[in-house]
């Protein structure tokens, strides 16, 4: 479905920009790249510099000489634009609802869709935004919403990748290696050789020595242990038992206070 | 509580980025900007260039000589990192959740929180990543997973306003001049009037001119037309009888077929 999201310059006069938002492509697994009327060489050595690992995706650009050719065959078009006035103002949405709607549409098609972004100083004209079915608005402070382009394209090709992961159902994040969360009694188990160790290197003392059992249950209680991260644990109370199994304790040894 | 959310640059090497990072963090509404033993000028005429309008945070950026300093006062500290190796897998969390996360410690402490970006080249080391409570990972194509430190930025700013629009219950997009989704009756004259008006041009003819009735309402059906909407729509109708009222059918003209 990736290979269906194309990216569409309007007009760009960098190619820094160019090479950067063909980066975060490749970031987002995006591949299809259209250039409209470059006022630069979209495939020059900064562009393929700033590219990186998406230099394939510079390689393969097209340029198209219009709007209209670069959004041939694409069945859904938005425009993306930073200015909320009088007609956009009521009908712009979201980058997160043009994704989710995006997603929808290519799924239930074959065309492509095309998300496209104006030019570096001024993005894109009135008369060019009748060409597209929606306009899409990154949220930005209105004192100053005018992203650099290629921010704005990470935004947008960030937003697609997540409604990609969301509709096939994955995890945003790989979680393979992921042990699971700890059951109680491997919990339990853990703090019966914490607090044995513990104990033996005289760290519950005082008047009221179970309330640092409280606290450390607690505070461990709190972030979702793994099962994993309870082996470490029970590694290292392990570890102190065995260094006091080593080391008797010294009775004339003062109490740390 | 934006002015709570700090952004701290760990060794950049290009004034370009830290430039870009500043211009988006202004997009963003956010403002305070560490940068840590940068090898390069953070304030030099690129830096400047890049942040546009978010020069003024390029001007006020603060530098330290080590994280350490760089975290101070914060009461909670997220690294970014693309490598998913063993341990930071299993560990890290999404931006959407860090930024969610952020807000909720924002909002119940008076510390600020900072978010971490390495060096360009390698991003932070092991030995670093001690230093934070989190790890957020950007979701991208594990065959090219490394995002440009600007666009990393970017994506991070992005979650970080988006969250802070929902914790204070406002909208994304400014939406104070929509004028409300338009109630039945309104819809129902407009209707009238342009299939009175379609009528009046001869467009609905053949043996069944009532499935053009039925296109046309439900094809507008689908688009949740705003009272503005309506009222454009139904100045559309009034033109078209204007027009028939002062151009009467040529009774000889050929219907078009």
């Amino acid at each position: 479905m990736l290979d269906r999201l194309r990216i569409v310059l309007v007009s760009p006069s960098g190619p820094a920009n160019i090479g950067a938002a063909a980066r975060v492509m490749a970031n987002m697994g995006l591949s299809d790249l259209v250039v409209v009327a470059p006022r630069c060489n979209p495939q020059d050595e900064q562009a393929l510099a700033y590219a990186a690992h998406g230099e394939r995706i510079v390689r393969s650009v097209r340029v198209t000489e219009d709007l209209s050719a670069a959004l041939a065959g694409c069945v859904r078009s938005y425009a993306t634009s930073s200015k909320l006035g009088m007609y956009r103002r009521q009908t712009a949405i979201t980058p997160e609802q043009a994704a989710t709607d995006a997603m929808r549409v290519i799924s239930a098609s074959a065309g492509p869709v095309a998300f496209a972004f104006g030019r570096e100083s001024f993005g894109l004209r009135n008369d060019e935004l009748l060409a597209f079915d929606r306009v899409v608005t990154i949220p930005a402070d209105q004192s100053y919403s005018a992203l650099n382009l290629a921010a704005a394209v990470a935004v947008i090709c960030y937003e697609l990748r997540r409604a990609w992961l969301t509709a096939e159902g994955r995890h945003e994040l790989p979680m393979a290696m992921h042990s699971g969360w700890a059951p109680n009694e491997r919990k339990e188990a853990m703090f019966r050789h914490l607090f044995d160790a513990l104990d033996r290197i005289g760290f519950f003392f005082g008047p009221n020595p179970d309330h640092l059992k409280y606290a450390l249950r607690h505070l461990l209680g709190r972030v979702d242990l793994s099962i994993n991260e309870v082996d470490i644990l029970t590694g290292m109370a392990r570890q102190i038992q065995w260094y006091v199994d080593h080391h008797p304790p010294d009775p004339d040894a003062r109490r740390r206070t």
